[in-house]
């Protein structure tokens, strides 16, 4: 049933604000002046939304490497909002669903914010949703096309909509057109050393001791750059899994400290 | 319903030039002598239309960048000729919509006109109307070959019919033949620096003092040429959104004085 | 049967002519000596097929650039022949038509003929009966096949068929193989420049001492060789619209002279 | 009706060899060695498939260029070989048929061949009967891969079949593997000067002094080699048409002469 | 139907191996060391089938050029197998058949030879059964995925299964992921100079002192390796037809020696 | 519902882990340093899904070349695991199946899965599940994109999920996105030298004193690196067949041991 697909999500103060909430098990995390900057602009497009009467619609698009964030950031955008309709659009509910039962979901989710004064859609994950495959490459050009044309058009007068899409292909995204089709892209970054050290002591996930054997192991691996949500991953997998080489400590909390040896050793074995 | 898309206007006397009126939110503003011109000449075509008996039918295209106006022109354009029956098509109503119906809207479409002595048509963004994506690239030939055949076929006798496209692809209508299928193509150009100045200062939209500063700093985030409906879409950003660095003042009218910090911010911030 | 056929087009002296009539909106003129070579060729085929035994079919194809006067010749050499039946199948009725419905079309109109002792059809615009397109190339497959197959086809013993088809792709036949399909191919050529001066001349368009320097304008626009469609428009053009630059004067016969300066005026226009 | 493309002939001696005759409409002219050979082994071909118990099969392929007299050797051999079944298989019926449609057909077609004790089936222009075009290049696989089975399918115990194609692309057919489907492929040649000649001479086309200047005025249009169609086509348009230039003469048993002049003339308005 | 594509053949001692042996309508003559190795391999497997327990599905296939003998190979071992239940699948039932007839049909064959408890099954021409053509190249997809599936997939506990495929595209079964799913791959070879003249002996097809010389003429038509059933065509050629060259003389068992020089006439014949 | 579950697959120390073990014909043996390895990080992940809360789902990809063990590994731990809930979806059933069957029974699966608690879902040979072909390539876009989807789908609140993916084209699923749509992806090697001999060893397939050369031989068939599933193979090959080489001798335990020479005959014999 496509309806799933379509997470109405009642008033902020209202209860209902799980499935936006479910994007975010890890939390959000400030990591620095970029992610700060990021969520400032992004209150500025509520605003303007909420008070221009020349721009009813505005499209904004959130583009970054996969795991960089992007869908949470979203989550919780929406939810700050406070906006009387906000609602996910993801491809959950859709597996095996027909270019045409995609495209009917999605005029469907247009009309259904219409009805509401002012209003925030998420489209998460636009290219799952277009079915994309870099082979040939292939898509839905006729969901394509719908939304297109849905990301133009003017919503009825006295409505006002803000629209936030998801993506980690902005290179994709320039030959379709689709970037064109949003006022506002903006990127959403992978961690730098600096961020990941910020992130890891906010977490207190491992003692201050070891943070920066820590830091430096993970770009052995990793490289330069550390996507968000595979920083929460690995963290999880060296909290548990067999315990031959060091047992992580239960801080109470829920929090468990990661003993570096642990964590050196969890690394090693994803590298091969 | 794809009768929404075909949005019957009465006599430019009667009522209902609403939907022309919203293709206008931000009003028409002569920026200098390529618009009188691009003016006068559209306007040539319309006075030929409805005075000559060997051209019976004319079609013109209007091509240009994404948001150099020429929806807005097309529209004031089909306003200003005062035809019997004039009518906007755009892709609106066809979300999703089958090969097979599009060629029906327009092929009624057509035929509703030919009902009429004069009439006036027009084919917005048609590349939308194709399904175009330049990734293939895809389109769907089957509306581009009803399109082919109705621009080149007679009205009956004793009616004659002025067709307006847009496009934002001149050189992908080439390829397609359509170029070739309108008998008068003309360019509907960005703002160059001197057009931008005379619109900012024509809208108020800076202190006096502020303008030449507020071009340059534009000009460093598009580069010399904006596209009219990009520039409004940054002023109104500028006017509203949070207000940490400057506010704009509301100068009575519905016009707000933008303050030049906080323009030169917000130009910064989109340009990350 | 028979009588259906006259009902269809009656014989040359009759009145249903109409069709092939609006095809030459702008009469014929003679050019020149291409053009009377061009007539007598063609005359001689009509008269082959009336006679010979050995070549109960003949098919023409008429190849030139767009706006050469293809389909006029092709109209006014259809009633000059005087075959009882004669008919035009253009693409004008087949919007949206699926390819089977076009093939069933074609077959018919053949079988039709064959119901005749002589008959003659044009095929117009072959490129759009085969919707074809550039990008791709697309064309339709089925349609070009019932094409080959028809054009290839012995009528029944005692039938005779003339068909005169046009294009103004000839190098994209050839590669269809629909060249070869026909047995003879003419080309139908662009104005030179004295030939442009003859037509004006005979036209009246000009007065007689501007004639030289209207074809030097003719020329700046568009190059040596001017398709006889195209130079019909921009008189057109020329005699009509906004008077700011020189009237044309109403020589009384619904011709009207242009006066050079207007002339000038509107072809830099449309130059831009 | 697919049954018409089945034109079913009776035993030689029989009456409906018609269909076949049709194919020779200008008869069959010996133009020297190489036809005689071509027509030799044809017949050893008839005489295996009527006496060898090991062969119940045979397959030929006639290949040669538009126009070489591919269909009317087939057909003198299919009326010579005097066999209680034989067919001839074109496109004619097929205008417009869909791939599944032609395979029934086909199927068909060796089925009932299969009654007779030996059979003989021309599959006449196998390219025309797959919808080839060599743009793409696109065709029926689906009437592809049934040739190709029925070519190799051995007849039931008792029967004996011999198949003969036709074709003008021979190197397409390579890429096809229908070539190697085929147990023996000939070679249709087109005339060479001296064979040219020969025919002409048999058909008293020109008065005897005539023949060697008429001969070279065709070289100079189509070049060394000439398809004997082509000839017979040529020879009737100077036959017939407007009679400006020399008007040949009738010589009784409806063979005309054609004056040089006339031969020429007309040769040259073709060349354009 | 497709029933008579699935070729039932009762146990070995018992009445329908007809279907095998009519694939061996020249008989199984051994032309040397690699056709014995070929047999040898090929018995171990059926050995390895009837007694492994570990190995209760094997698959092989038998590759090599156009009539090098593969189908009368596999249908010889299939005899000799003397299994309970054997096999022929070939394409011959499927003319115009869907992908989905193919399928079913494929699934059904394994399913039967599950149902006794040693099975061999024919795959001949597998590349027919894919409908592979090499432009393109195109072929069933939906075949071939079920053609790996089923080489893959093991009987029910208790069933063997020996699988033998046939085809002469082993680079394109490469490509295709088709030669890995088989357990064993074997080169059905061409004759040699040596073999072709050990075949001709065994058949007593020349006069012993003709021999030499009948070998030679052959490789100047054929080059180095003849196919096998190439070569019993050409002689079935030389012994029927024309007789103008040099009769062919009845050895009263059937036979015919072949005249020599008639043996190179023909083979000139077919070189042209 | 749960009993649903319980009746689909019984708890490890139940009675259906059946189709697991007929993965595992040849059982499982350790072959060295590698094995062990694979086994243990694959061990972890199977304890983090059982116990972490911010982690329900974990999905991991085994890549490897043919033959090298992914199946028999991923069953071997979907036994180990105990799970209440393992399946295996392999392509065995789908021979034919609809692109929208496979996806419907994909959604079914995970479905089923989420309805207990902890899950592991074995995904054997996903290609095949992708219809993939190298030619093309080509593959269900439809079923890759219900995989992507349901890859990266959270399971409900409190369910737990392990999907274990197979294959051997690991590039390929790069180029899909495949690979980033697991959080883990672990190579199974095919068989060093070292790994070979221990493996034979572990056997007992030779005698001592014939192993080194045993490798060796087999080393000179397939190169550095063995498939252990071709290992097998070749040792079934060798224990069986005709006996002419040198016979194997039974052990009694239901092994027998390889004669050397037999061994290198057989393996000549696959090399042809
Ligand atoms: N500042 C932050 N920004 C974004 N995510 C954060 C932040 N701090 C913590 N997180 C956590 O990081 C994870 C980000 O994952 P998310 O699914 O949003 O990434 P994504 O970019 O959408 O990934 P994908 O490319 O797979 O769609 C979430 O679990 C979220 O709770
Ligand atoms: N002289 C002018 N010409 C055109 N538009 C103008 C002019 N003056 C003001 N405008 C305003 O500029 C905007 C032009 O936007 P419009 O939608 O017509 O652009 P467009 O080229 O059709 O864009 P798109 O490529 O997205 O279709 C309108 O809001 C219009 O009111
Ligand atoms: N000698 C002439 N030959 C052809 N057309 C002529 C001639 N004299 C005048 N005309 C006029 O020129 C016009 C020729 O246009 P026509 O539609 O035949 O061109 P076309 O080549 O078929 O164009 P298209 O490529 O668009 O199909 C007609 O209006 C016709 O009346
Ligand atoms: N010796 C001959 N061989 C073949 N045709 C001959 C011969 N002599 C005369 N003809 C005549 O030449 C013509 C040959 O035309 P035919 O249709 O057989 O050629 P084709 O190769 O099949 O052409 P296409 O390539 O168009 O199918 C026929 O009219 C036939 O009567
Ligand atoms: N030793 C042999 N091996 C194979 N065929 C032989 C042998 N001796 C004689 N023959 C005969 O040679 C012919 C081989 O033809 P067959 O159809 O098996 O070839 P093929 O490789 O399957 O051909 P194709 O590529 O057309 O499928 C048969 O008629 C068979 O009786
Ligand atoms: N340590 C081991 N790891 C894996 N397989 C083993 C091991 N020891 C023995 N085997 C046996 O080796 C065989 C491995 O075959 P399996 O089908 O798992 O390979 P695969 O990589 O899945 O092959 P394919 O690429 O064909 O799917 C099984 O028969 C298994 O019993
Ligand atoms: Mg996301
Ligand atoms: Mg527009
Ligand atoms: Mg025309
Ligand atoms: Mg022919
Ligand atoms: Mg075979
Ligand atoms: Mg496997």
């Amino acid at each position: 049933d496509f309806e799933l697909a379509l997470l109405e999500v009642k008033p902020a103060f209202g209860a209902s604000t799980d499935l936006f909430e479910r994007c975010m098990l890890n939390g959000m995390i400030s990591y620095g002046e970029k992610y700060e900057k990021l969520v400032s602009t992004m209150e500025s497009l509520i605003e303007q939304v909420r008070v221009s009467e020349k721009t009813p619609m505005l499209t904004c698009l959130l583009e970054g490497g996969a795991g960089s964030g992007k869908t949470a950031l979203a989550a919780a955008l929406a939810i700050k909002s406070q906006f009387p309709f906000t609602k996910l659009l993801t491809s959950d509910g859709f597996v095996g669903a027909s270019e045409a039962a995609k495209c009917q979901a999605l005029a469907k989710l247009f009309d259904d914010a219409y009805k509401s004064p002012v209003s925030l859609i998420v489209l998460d994950d636009i290219e799952r949703l277009l079915e994309y495959v870099a082979i040939g490459p292939r898509f839905s050009n006729v969901v394509l096309q719908a939304l297109l044309v849905l990301l133009k058009r003017q919503p009825p007068p006295g409505r006002k909509l803000l629209v936030i899409g998801t993506t980690s292909l902005p290179l994709v995204f320039e030959d379709m057109g689709l970037n064109a089709a949003f006022n506002v892209s903006l990127h959403v970054p992978e961690l730098s050393p600096s961020e990941t050290s910020a992130v890891l002591a906010e977490l207190g996930a491992f003692d201050a001791v070891d943070l920066p054997r820590a830091c430096q192991a993970l770009q052995a691996l990793t490289g330069d750059r550390v996507p968000i949500k595979r920083l929460f991953m690995l963290l999880e997998m060296a909290r548990h899994g067999k315990d031959d080489l060091g047992d992580s400590m239960d801080v109470g909390d829920g929090r468990r400290v990661v003993a570096l040896d642990r964590w050196v050793a969890c690394l090693r074995d994803l590298a091969q």
